[in-house]
C-alpha cells in the first residue's frame, strides 16, 4: 500500500518551516540534507549537516557538527519577485517524502501577474556514493513568459554557535564550481562541488548560474543539479569522484539510489498488518536509522538528533548503544560494528576525561566527537530566572555511559557473533572502562559492598544520587560481561589473551561485591537511596507550580525534591535486563513509577512500551509505541528554547520504536546462546513480520495471533516462549 | 577605669531598639533577658529568652527555644498618654549595662503636659538564684500629679515561629501573681511568678497590679519587683524558692549577684594595659560568655544567638566546642563539663540522626536541641528569585560536627586533667562519633586510602565537596584522640575499660589510612578536591554580580561556582592544629585564601586573627580580633532578613576574641602535657595578664612588650617560646 511508505504535506502552512525541515529530512550516514525548498537559505534552517565534522566557533562555548554550503540552490525570478515559498504565498503546494528510497519531491504553484509557474523539484542524497546529492528541477507556465534562474552554491550558511567555515577560494570552470573551505579551529578542508545539466548560456559568477530563460506556456523546463561535498578522507578523491557522478548521469545514480535502499529494505523492513498508523510510524522510524547510520566510517557516532542539524552539537550519547544498535545488530552488522569501533577508536578521548575528573581508565564523554573528548559543560542549562549559566552534572555524573557501551560491545558479538571485535580493541575499551568502574565506585568496609556515589541515573532530574539501580546493574552487568568477555577471547584468541598483560585479580572482587539494590518488601527498587524520602507528587502538579513556562525541573528546579522523574530510570533497567526480574516484579515497578514520570525525553516511552508489552498491559505499550515511533512523523516537539533552535529528529525514539515491535510485541530476547520469541502483539494487529540476523544467519520471523513462522533456522538454540522450536 | 566595665547609650534612637535589646542582655545561663525596656511588650523584641526549654508552634516547620512571659512589665500613664518609649519621644534617656556585675539601668525623662518626669529603672538576672529577675523602679515628677501605673506579667510573648504557651490558669493571691503554662507540643509545664513590694492599694486583675499614684513634685517614688521563671526540674520547689528570694530581699539578692559576678571576673578578666577600646571589646566578649554559660545544667548547650531570642531556633552548633569552650575550660571548669556532659546526654538522638541518613554510630545535630534530634531543616533557606524553599546541605552534610566534639572533649581533658569524664559516657560518645565516620567514609582500593566524600566543611557556600581539609584533618585527629583516649582510659581506669566491649581494629586502619590533604608544590592546601578548578574571583566582584541585594551565595548562587568562601576553612584547620604546620605553609595559605573570604559569618575573623598572629601579621591580627571582638558592641549586624529577625549576640565571635587574645595574641598553646607560652602583642598594648586554670592549678600570667610573669606554676611542663620556665 502507496501510503505505507509516503510521508506528505498537500498544503503550505509557514509555521511548519523548520518542522518539516526535520519531518522531510534525507541522509546517507556522511550527511543529512534538511527538507528545506530549493530556493530557501539560512534563515530557513537549511542545513547540509556533516556526520563526523566538527568545529568550534570563534567566540563559541562548545563544539558543534559542521553544516555545508548548500550545492542545491536554486531560485527562479519573475517580473522582479522570487518565486520563495517563505516570503510568496503559493497557488498550490506539496512535499512528498518516499522513504522506500530516500526521495523528496516537492511541487509548488505560483502566480505572479495573472501567469500560474508550477516548480517541480526531486532530490535525493545518494546511499551509493556518499558524497553526492542531486536535483531534477522543472518549471512549466500556463503563459509564455521570461524568467531569471539562479543556481549554484549558497555560502550563507545556517549556524547555532557561529560561522564554522573559512572560505578559501572559488573555482569556476565552465558550468563547474568548487568552492574550498576550511574550518575556523582547526582549518580541517572541505570543498565543495556544484554543476548544472541543461541550462545553457548561463552567467558563472559568485558561484552562481545565472540564467535568463523564456518559458513557452505549456511547455516543460528541466536541468538537473549535483552537489559534491567531501571532507577528511574523502578530499583525497573528490575531483574524480564528482565527475564520475556527474558522467554516469542522474537516471542512473538516482537507479542505483534506489537499488541501495531496496537493498536496506530488504533487510529491515518490519511488516504491520492491520494498522496501516503503526506501520507508517514504524517504517519512518526505520527510514532515519538507515539515513544516518554510518554505513562507512567508524570516525562517528549518530548524533542525537541525526544529521538534521547542530542540535546537541551533532554528538553521539548513550543514545547510540541503547536505543538504536539493536536494530543495526539485526540488519546492519557493518553499521554496528562501525559504530562500535568508533568508540575503540575514541578511548583515548575517554581516558582523558577519566584523569581530567580525578579517576583511572576510560570515562566516555557524555556528548561525544570525533575525538572522544566531552563535548558537554559543566554548565548546561540557563538558570531562567537569573539567566546565569546552571552547573548540570551531566557531563561528570552520567558514569553510566562506559557501562552501556560493555554491554552493547557483548549485546553485538553475541548478536552477530562476531567475537573479533574484542581483540580489535573491544577487550581493551572493557578493561579500561571497568578499571574507570573499579576506581570510581567506593567499597564500604562494615558492609563489606562496593557502592557506586554521586551519579545522575537517566532521570537527570535528580543529580548527583547515590546508588542509582540502573547505574549500578549497568556496572555490575558490565563487569560480569567483561569476565566472560575473558573467558571468551581466552578461547577462541589465546595468542592475543597471552599478550593482554593485564592485573585482573579486582575484576572478580569488584563483580562478587558490587551493591546491587534489590526489591523491597514492597516489591519497588528504590530508584536511588532515598528516593522514597522525597516529596510524593505528579508532574501535572508540578507544571501548576511552574513560575515560567516549561522552566528546567532538573537541578535546583521544580523534580529535584520530589519523586517526578524526567524519564524511565527503573524501568529502563527492568526493559534492559528482562530476564533477571519476574514479571511480577515488573508490573509492581511499572504500576510505580508510571505515575511520577514526565516523559520529558524521547528515550522514555519506549522504555515504559517495551515493559509494558512484557507484563501484558498491550494497550498502554501500544499508546507508548505510537508516542514513540510517531515522535518524528507528528514533529510535535519544542523547535524553539527561547532562540534557541532545539528541533530535529529523534534517533533514540527511532530505535526505541523498532525496539518495541521486536523485543516488546515480538517478544524477542537474545542470551549469549539462544534467540527466544515470546510474542504479544496488539490485537488489532493481523500480524508482525521482520527479518533478524542471528549470528550470521537470517531469520524470517512472522507472528500471527496464534502462530509463530520462522524461516531459515539452522540451529535448536531458537526458542519460542522458551520452548526449542 | 570605669569606662572598661560600661556599656552606655546616652540617646535615645528609635531604630535602635532591636539592636539594643542585643547589645544590653543580661542573663544568667537559665534565662537571657533582653535590654528592653519595662514599657514595651512583643512588638519590640521583648524577651525571657529560656535555655535548653524548647517547643513546636501549630504549623510551624521548626521548634525553638521558648520565650516565657515577662514578670518585669512594668508601664506609667500620665494624663491617658503612656510613657512608653517606643511612641513617645522623650526628654532625655539613657541606657547602661554594667557588665562587672550584670545589672542594666534606664533613666527616662518624660514631658507630658509640662510635667517633667523621670524614670529610672535598675534590673538584674540573678547570677545567683537562676530563676529571680528583680527589678527596682522609681518616678519622680517636678510637679504634683497623680499618675496610673500598671505591672504585672506581660502574656504578650514575642515568637518568631508562632506561639509555644497554652495559658492554664492565673493565680492571684494579694500581691503576688503565679502564670500556669505549658507548651504547645509537648505540653512542659512553665510557671511564672510575680510580686510588687512597695505598691499599696493596687487592683490585682489580670495578672496586672494597678495603681494610681499622687506623686509630690521632687520627691522619689519606688517600688520593687520580683519575677521568677521555673520548669523542668525547678518546678518542684518553685513556690518555696520564688518567696524565700522575696523574702530575703531586693538588696541582699542584689548583693549576692555582685558577689558572684566579681568571682567570675577573678576567674575569667583579661586585663589589656594601653588600648581601652580592645580592653572594653574583650570584656564584653567575656561578659557574654559568662551571662549564658549553662552553670547548672548539663541538660542545654549555648545557643548561636546566647540567650538573645529564637535565632537560630536556640540550638547549640559546633560554636560551643570550638569556639567558646576553650574560655570555659579555662576559666570555669564546671560549665566547661557541663557543655560536654550535655553532648554525651543526647547521644542518642545523634545515633537517630546518623541511622536516619543511612549510617550508625553519632551523627550530631547540626542544631542541637534538647533531645539531640536535629532542629535543622533540609530546606534551610528561601530562593529570592522563586520564594521557593532551597534544599541545603548544612544537615546532613556538615559532618565535621562529631569529629569537633571529640577534639573539644580531649582538649577539655588535658587542659582540665579531668579525664573522669571519659568514663561518664565521653568514651562511649567518642566509639560512636568514630565509628560514625567510619561508616561515613569510603575506602578507595586502589589508592589504599579512606576518603570523605560529600561533606559540607566550615565554608557553607561549597556543599557537597569531597575530602574537605578541614573535614578530613577534624577526623583524623579525632580518631587519633580515640586511640589516645582508649590508652588513658586502660591506663587509669582498668575496671571501666575491661567493660568496654568494643571491637576495635577498624580503629587502627582507619587513623593508618585516612586520607589527610598535604599542601601541593605551592605550599596551599586544596580546600577541597577540585577547588583550584573554579572560577578564580572575589567577595568585591561577586557583589556586583547580584540581581537582588543579599541575595544568598550558596547553594546554587553565586559563590558555589567560584573561589570565593564564606569563612575560615583551610585557615580554621590551621588554627586549630597549629603545631601541624610551618610558619612557612601557614604564611602561604593565609595569604592565599585570605583575599577569598568573604567572612560571612561571625566565625571567620577570629580565625584569621589568630593565624595572623601567630605568623606575625600583627596589623592584620589586631584588625580581625577587633572586628570580631565589637560584633555585639557594635551590633552592626543584620536585624532582619526579609521580615524575619536574624539578630541578636554572637557568643562564638565572643568565644572567638577570648581565643585570639589568649591563643593568638598571648600565644598560649597545650599540648597533652605542655602549655607554652609565645606571645606577640600588638606594638600598642603595654601589657595582657589574665589567669588560667590548667589542671586544676591557676596560672597568672602578664605579659608585657619584652617580660611573660608567670605567678603559681607547680610543676616544669609550662614553656615560654617552647623553653622550660
Amino acid at each position: 500500500m502507496l501510503s505505507d511508505w509516503i510521508i506528505e504535506k498537500n498544503r503550505f502552512d509557514i509555521e511548519d518551516i523548520e518542522k518539516h525541515g526535520s519531518k522531510f529530512l534525507l541522509g546517507n550516514g556522511f550527511m543529512g540534507y534538511r527538507g528545506t525548498m530549493e530556493e530557501y537559505s539560512a534563515e530557513q534552517l537549511v542545513a547540509v549537516n556533516l556526520a563526523g565534522f566538527f568545529d568550534l566557533a570563534q567566540n563559541s562555548n562548545w563544539r558543534e557538527s559542521v553544516n555545508a554550503p548548500n550545492p542545491l540552490y536554486t531560485v527562479l525570478t519573475v517580473d522582479g519577485i522570487n518565486l520563495d515559498l517563505s516570503t510568496l504565498n503559493p497557488v498550490s503546494h506539496s512535499q512528498r517524502l518516499d522513504i522506500k528510497c530516500g526521495i523528496h519531491n516537492r511541487k509548488t504553484q505560483f502566480s505572479v501577474n495573472g501567469v500560474n509557474i508550477t516548480i517541480t523539484a526531486e532530490r535525493f542524497v545518494s546511499m551509493t556514493r556518499e558524497n553526492i546529492i542531486a536535483l531534477k528541477y522543472t518549471v512549466i507556465t500556463d503563459k509564455d513568459i521570461t524568467v531569471t534562474l539562479k543556481s549554484g552554491i549558497d555560502k550563507n550558511v545556517w549556524n547555532i554557535s557561529g560561522n564554522h567555515l573559512n572560505y578559501l577560494d572559488e573555482i569556476t570552470n565552465g558550468n563547474f564550481f568548487k568552492l574550498n573551505c576550511e574550518t575556523v579551529q582547526l582549518k580541517n578542508k572541505l570543498e565543495v562541488y556544484e554543476t548544472v545539466i541543461g541550462l545553457d548560456d548561463c552567467v558563472n559568477e559568485d558561484l552562481l548560474h545565472k540564467a535568463t530563460i523564456n518559458l513557452k506556456a505549456n511547455e516543460e523546463f528541466e536541468f538537473v543539479k549535483f552537489g559534491g561535498i567531501y571532507h577528511s578522507d574523502s578530499l583525497e578523491n573528490s575531483h574524480n569522484n564528482f565527475l564520475d557522478a556527474v558522467k554516469v548521469g542522474y537516471d542512473e545514480i538516482k537507479n542505483e539510489h534506489i537499488s541501495a535502499w531496496e537493498q536496506i529494505w530488504e533487510n529491515s523492513d518490519v511488516i504491520i498488518e492491520g494498522d496501516d498508523d503503526a506501520q507508517l510510524a514504524l517504517r519512518y522510524s526505520i527510514y532515519h536509522l538507515c539515513s544516518i547510520a554510518p554505513h562507512n566510517t567508524d570516525k562517528c557516532g549518530i548524533p542525537a538528533r541525526g544529521l538534521s542539524g547542530q542540535v546537541y552539537k551533532g554528538a553521539a550519547f548513550w543514545d547510540t548503544e541503547m536505543f538504536m544498535l539493536p536494530f543495526f545488530q539485526f540488519s546492519d552488522k557493518k553499521a554496528a560494528r562501525n559504530l562500535l569501533k568508533y568508540r575503540i577508536n575514541t578511548l583515548e578521548g575517554a581516558k582523558r576525561k577519566a584523569k581530567e575528573f580525578g579517576f583511572e581508565g576510560a570515562f566516555f564523554a557524555w556528548e561525544s566527537q570525533e575525538t572522544g573528548d566531552d563535548a558537554c559543560t559543566l554548565f548546561n542549562v540557563t538558570d531562567v530566572f537569573t539567566n546565569r549559566p546552571q552547573r548540570t552534572y551531566f557531563k561528570d555524573k552520567q558514569i553510566h555511559v562506559s557501562a552501556d557501551i560493555v554491554f552493547a560491545m557483548w549485546d553485538y558479538c553475541r548478536t552477530t557473533g562476531d567475537y573479533s571485535l574484542l581483540v580489535d580493541g573491544g577487550l581493551d575499551l572493557m578493561y579500561e572502562c571497568m578499571w574507570f568502574f573499579y576506581t570510581y565506585s567506593v567499597f564500604k568496609p562494615h558492609k563489606n559492598r562496593y557502592e557506586i556515589l554521586d551519579v545522575v541515573g537517566p532521570d537527570e532530574y535528580h543529580e548527583r544520587v547515590n546508588n542509582n539501580a540502573f547505574t549500578n546493574v549497568m556496572v555490575k552487568s558490565a563487569v560480569d560481561i567483561f569476565i566472560r568477555a575473558i573467558d571468551k577471547v581466552k578461547n577462541i584468541y589465546p595468542e592475543y589473551f597471552a599478550s593482554f598483560d593485564k592485573e585482573l585479580n579486582w575484576v572478580y572482587d569488584f563483580s562478587e561485591k558490587l551493591y546491587v539494590p534489590q526489591p523491597n518488601e514492597k516489591g519497588i527498587i528504590e530508584q536511588f537511596d532515598g528516593y522514597f524520602t522525597l516529596e510524593d507528587t505528579t508532574p501535572e502538579i508540578l507544571k501548576t507550580r511552574e513560575l515560567i513556562k516549561n522552566e528546567y525541573w532538573g537541578g535546583h528546579g521544580l523534580a529535584s525534591n520530589t519523586m517526578v522523574l524526567k524519564q524511565a530510570d527503573v524501568i529502563m533497567m527492568l526493559n534492559v535486563f528482562k530476564s533477571a526480574y519476574s514479571t511480577e516484579i515488573k508490573k509492581l515497578n511499572w504500576d510505580f513509577y508510571e505515575p511520577y514520570t514526565e516523559h520529558g525525553s524521547s528515550l522514555s516511552a519506549c522504555a515504559y512500551a517495551i515493559v509494558a508489552a512484557e507484563i501484558g498491559y498491550t494497550d498502554w505499550a501500544y499508546k507508548y509505541f505510537m508516542k514513540t515511533a510517531s515522535v518524528d512523523l507528528t514533529g510535535d516537539t519544542k523547535q524553539y528554547l527561547g532562540s534557541l533552535y532545539i528541533g530535529g529528529t529523534h534517533p533514540a525514539a527511532n530505535g526505541g520504536a523498532w525496539n518495541t515491535a521486536i523485543f516488546g510485541f515480538a517478544g524477542v530476547s537474545v542470551t549469549d546462546d539462544t534467540l527466544d520469541i515470546s510474542p504479544r502483539i496488539p490485537k488489532n494487529w493481523n500480524s508482525l513480520s521482520f527479518k533478524l540476523n542471528w549470528k550470521g544467519e537470517e531469520l524470517n520471523i512472522k507472528i500471527t495471533d496464534d502462530k509463530v513462522l520462522i524461516d531459515g533456522i539452522v540451529n535448536s538454540s531458537v526458542t519460542v516462549y522458551g520452548k526449542e522450536y
